[in-house]
């Protein structure tokens, strides 16, 4: 098995994007990716496309062929292929050319994401998204994402003692992130009040809690690690590219208040990198609600089970903290095209280990880390990239 | 690079399957597959699902956690992937667990294809399908897959002389080897009069010209090739696992009558294999319209441009003819369930080259060959497998 390397990122600006279509921003992302990894089209020998839904969103299937075309890759015929799992299927596309470059498959391999979210309406975009929980058994009896998330969430406060501010702290800390970010949806900052007094959505979340809809594309350029420093000086390591599933619904798991299939994601990939979460300088994880950052910073060892919300209100996952947790403004400022989100987490990622995350740097950051989910967690996705 | 081995097949009977849902079909599938191959649940380490549509048929996204759960291999919490192109996803999906077992990421994967396609109306399952085109320039222009194969045809017929009776010439002999097979969805003979008087869908394609709407279910075992004999007296190797890519769109094409990524994609199968077209004894075909097995056995090498038509008709595609092709019935009799046509067409080939396909055996078959088409041939999947 042949180590792997990131030598090129693209991301696009995330939000509503009106103007641009699905085709444009996943061209846009590529031709991002491609440029800063220095390298033509024409170098790349395949590719793979994470999205969830462009099927409902914007009536395409067939997505790989569709993104080889329209970024004029075709002109070499590359091997180009969708996977999809939910909201992890960005993670997906990032593992699957990992594997595809460490397989000895194929040497330059680009992993994108992409989801135009925003060319329907919200009631035909949430319906979509429901699709990624057991439509039989949860979308069909009225369970949205939301209220899942939320039966989490009260189950958490409940066993844990963690409170409707240390959760709103998340959406704080998130927005405070993505005011730094170019690229976030959301750039104002807010306070723990308006997060408390915003709209309430599912008992306990509120509007604040929730991550956006999102138009969004992002990409990343693999190779084989011992091939890197031709394309560039500032390579960095795939240390490790785990995935778990577990039940596709809720009621179906050992625990409302622990996700399993992020701590088996997670203990596989750091048995594999031979680290600890303690080594782990700053990480991206799946806020796609603010409760679902405090169960991923648990699961993934970070913090103890409960110790979760406290620590965000102590400001340990702030930049500056003991461990910087979504510095790009996560999924809930810098926004959740269902697709693209694995994408942007290991672009963040690799921004920061590269020292060019700016504004928003942790200072001498060497590894980071990634944690992508599908549903309420039937998939999780981890990466640990480093320096 | 390790070589792989299939070691267990496994697929539903397809037709209308109105008693059984998608969730019964893809579980029906891996037990036979996981029988077949002599395992448990529990040494699976990895899945792979190839699923075109599901958020259109069945309101279901997230599918390979779907699969995963209710197959009962969560316990372990493998990763399970959902791959897609189109009506290729179900080749993509073999090609992605040959990958994942070369790359030595994982030992044991299933590979599946599953498509539940009439729990939906007509009307949306063909658009469901259209989305496999380029739904803004084919698509919304009205062109639907019957349309843009019917212009291959004409310009086939134009170029090279084809007639309608060659034409008819696939579905009847596809129908008499579909006859043989208890899996298939039409076991009933047909004649060329009878292709040639069935209703006109797009001139010059009649019903009898084209695949139908299919549901049902297939997967394989994968293990490397060093541990096949620890499970199987008769594991089957793949010699070559391939995938090319085209415009999505027909018209932005080189040529109407041949299928560029099919020639891409059996040029580097035979390259990597170090075989030739002659080396294979048999093969099945994407035969979602007549004219389409036609280009294929041209473009595969099996007969020269414009000669397929005529070798058709004289009989060397069938069951003991020079080269037998699609002797489950192919897409046309056996049925096009889509995302699980690509893995049923190595079952096929498994069967015959262990020497258990009874009445449609094909003596002495020692290297078989799978074409899996997506859309008009924006992506080509190709495997060669041998004893």
């Amino acid at each position: 098995m042949r180590d792997v390397a990131i030598i090129g990122i693209g991301c696009t600006k995330f939000g509503e994007m009106w103007h641009k279509s699905f085709r444009d921003l996943f061209i846009e992302a590529g031709i991002l990716a491609l440029e800063d990894a220095g390298i033509s089209g024409a170098q790349v020998e395949a590719l793979y496309g994470g999205n969830m839904s462009s099927g409902i969103f914007v009536e395409q299937e067939h997505v790989g062929a569709i993104i080889a075309d329209y970024s004029g890759l075709v002109s070499n015929n590359i091997p180009s292929t969708r996977v999809e799992a939910a909201c992890a299927s960005g993670g997906l596309a990032l593992r699957s050319g990992v594997i595809a470059v460490a397989s000895q498959y194929h040497d330059v391999v680009i992993s994108a994401g992409i989801e135009k979210m925003t060319d329907v309406g919200a009631e035909k975009a949430i319906d979509a998204l429901a699709s990624a929980a057991d439509r039989e058994w949860e979308a069909a009896v009225g369970a949205t994402f939301p209220s899942l998330y939320a039966m989490m969430a009260r189950a958490h406060m409940h066993e844990f003692g963690t409170t409707r501010q240390q959760l709103a702290q998340v959406a704080v800390k998130n927005h405070s992130h993505g005011a730094l970010n170019p690229r976030a949806q959301f750039r104002n900052r807010i306070t723990i009040d308006m997060v408390t007094s915003s709209p309430l959505v599912a008992d306990p979340l509120r509007l604040y809690d929730c991550s956006p809809i999102t138009d969004g594309a992002a990409a990343v350029v693999l190779v084989p690690a011992e091939r890197a420093r031709e394309f560039t000086d500032t390579p960095i390591y795939v240390k490790a590219a785990t995935q778990a599933s577990d039940t596709i619904s809720l009621h179906d798991r050992r625990s409302l208040t622990t996700i399993d299939a992020t701590v088996v994601a997670a203990h596989r990939a750091f048995k594999t990198a031979g680290l600890q979460p303690r080594d782990i300088d700053v990480a991206e994880v799946h806020d796609c609600f603010t409760i679902a950052e405090i169960m991923a910073i648990e699961d993934l060892g970070f913090f103890n089970k409960g110790a979760g919300g406290p620590a965000t209100l102590d400001g340990e996952t702030a930049i500056g903290g003991k461990i910087p947790i979504n510095t790009s403004g996560g999924l809930k400022a810098c926004g959740h095209p269902v697709g693209a989100t694995g994408i942007k987490q290991a672009v963040e990622i690799v921004e920061q280990l590269r020292g060019e995350a700016n504004k928003r740097q942790v200072d001498g950051a060497e590894i980071g880390l990634t944690h992508n989910v599908g549903g309420t967690g039937g998939t999780v996705v981890v990466h640990i990239l480093s320096r």
